[in-house]
């Protein structure tokens, strides 16, 4: 650290440089992340400085995250829920299997998630000290219900269904999931990181939430498509008690125990999550998924016009392809099986994709 | 959810009177978090949609986090620290233990924390199933390092020492510490979440970090004493390696593999707390300390007027009194033991402790 500070000029002018380096997201189609909405930039902004981890002394603060819970509930058909703002996907996914593991005492738990899932999960089995056993997903990558007759066992402890896979957007039949989970006694916890701001919004979903009721939690990300800032995960739970295995007692703050994972916790974020749905609603959000929606099929059309064929007709807003060069100036990723990859954000816009296209189509002459 | 969203004016009526429920920090004796710097919100701003769970993407803003741990490292005498950013000390703790747990598998691990350490090591234990031992506290609220041995066993994975207790702000003896935990062969994980950004700045403070051969890993969080916006913590290991055991294979990313615990991650506040230290420079943080350090020993010096004593004499600006009464209009806390407890941040100025002593006058009078 250097010994005297420097002057304004110079840090802000070092600072840019360096911010310049990054990618703008107008060529990132490879991100779950987006540009903030300006509603949620100002927001953030005006509740910088304060602390959910002491909630007594930002009561109002403290007042919007109940109300963003209270409005994700809605949107899980169980406006009661329980709930917390989180860091993130990872976060709530951790959580939810604590309480999995915490309602199910066994000498060996496991927990069944889809081939598909989340590196988070990993993560979180080896906190937890939990066995991750991985279930088969079928030719449309989404999980094979049937297969989970050999692998749940009476020492599981949670089973995961996802709602929008990073890698190919599907949706796993959650409604089965929750049949079994409830034949069997054993937690669901629902991944709708990506697809929770995604699939309320589009015509007809087929449910995967609490009205399900073999659902016991749900992880929803307002950082990605909610489009707020970062960090502002959402963890939900059928009922709020199930909190209480979490709790740590709390001395000299103004609420008593806490149950989240961090203790200082940013309510910038999570104001910033709530604006975003009050400002919009949900006619809102459905034009925002429509265009997303859209935006893909469209993407999907022109990539095949190419001889680059899609991997899977997507659930949610991520178009894969078999397809091995990409343009340059252009930041796509890759799936496990090489697939392209592209998640049609809301900063993509229409005339980013043709933009895009045009680029594959050069390539391609 | 609202189907129609609302209008701009309507939305932010309602969130500026929310926010105005909130407390100011003026009023705020008894928080660990402070009022960002102004540097701080500026850098905050610029750099608010950037991710560094994707550091691929967003190149200068991941080589900033990179000079922050460097940085960081310099003060704690390991300019080559590993490190990364994590949302505060909380994580910083979990992760440490992760690391210590991992390297000592033994059947039944335990962890040996003193009295006063802070409730996320609770936590930490509970997530990562490690037994959590409590070492006594001595009359100045340090760890008894006379006490262990009856404590740590061949299953002890993890030593914790504190540089600024949360209720007392005292700083246990490290360099004994470092040298049992040598004796021991054992992890020594120091969390400086608070002290870290204060006891580099006093004049001649006993050593406490990587000087002391012992110590393995550090927590420090720039949300607290670095000024910067929230979140914003930091954990240091000896040899970056150490992280080695935490990483999972992220597909998909432009890296990887990936040891932090959340995946998405705000580059925002990482990027600020650079600013924060970049602008003030050494000479900066020892004027800032230095003030708080004064203004904790005024607030002493006048609560004993009072006939309100102090608990102890802290090591850092953390000032606890026997005393029941405390004037309206302020927050302060209560340690476990019922000691009232101050914590002199930046944003307590000389005049508001001038302002409280006042009260406190008024309500002895």
């Amino acid at each position: 650290m250097r010994e005297r500070g420097c002057s304004e000029e110079e840090l802000f002018s070092f600072l840019s440089s360096k911010r310049r380096e990054d990618l703008g997201y107008h060529n990132i189609l490879s991100s779950m992340c987006t540009s903030p909405h300006p509603v949620a930039e100002r927001v953030h902004a005006m509740f910088l400085e304060t602390n959910l981890g002491d909630p007594g002394l930002f009561r109002g603060t403290a007042s919007l995250e109940d109300l963003l819970v209270r409005r994700i509930g809605e949107l899980m058909h169980h406006p009661d829920a329980g709930g917390y703002a989180t860091s993130g996907g990872t976060e709530s996914n951790i959580q939810a299997l604590r309480i999995a593991k915490k309602r199910k005492p066994v000498a060996s738990p496991n927990v069944v998630v889809p081939a598909s899932a989340h590196f988070s999960f990993e993560k979180a089995c080896d906190m937890l000290s939990l066995e991750m056993r991985t279930a088969p997903v079928d030719a449309c990558y989404r999980m094979e219900v049937d297969a989970l007759d050999g692998i749940v066992d009476k020492n599981t402890v949670c089973i995961v269904g996802i709602v929008g896979t990073t890698e190919y957007g599907m949706i796993d039949p959650i409604a089965r999931l929750s049949e079994l989970a409830e034949e069997r006694e054993t937690f669901l916890h629902v991944d709708a990181a990506f697809g929770g701001m995604v699939v309320p919004f589009l015509q007809n979903p087929a449910p995967f939430d609490f009205q399900l009721p073999g659902v016991d939690s749900i992880s929803v990300d307002p950082h990605k498509m909610g489009m707020s800032t970062i960090p502002a995960g959402c963890l939900l739970v059928r009922d709020a008690r199930m909190f209480t295995c979490l709790n740590v007692d709390t001395p000299y703050l103004t609420v008593k125990q806490e149950c989240t994972l961090a203790g200082t916790r940013s309510g910038a974020s999570v104001a910033a999550a709530l604006a975003v749905l009050e400002y919009l609603g949900k006619d809102g959000m459905r034009a925002i998924v429509a265009g997303c929606m859209e935006n893909t099929r469209r993407l999907i059309e022109g990539m095949e016009t190419f001889g680059c064929p899609r991997a899977v007709t997507p659930d949610v807003n991520v178009a894969t392809f078999v397809c091995d060069a990409s343009p340059a100036g252009w930041r796509v990723s890759r799936t496990r099986n090489g697939h392209m990859r592209i998640v049609c954000m809301p900063h993509v816009h229409r005339d980013v994709i043709e933009a895009f296209l045009r680029d594959m189509g050069e390539l391609n002459a």
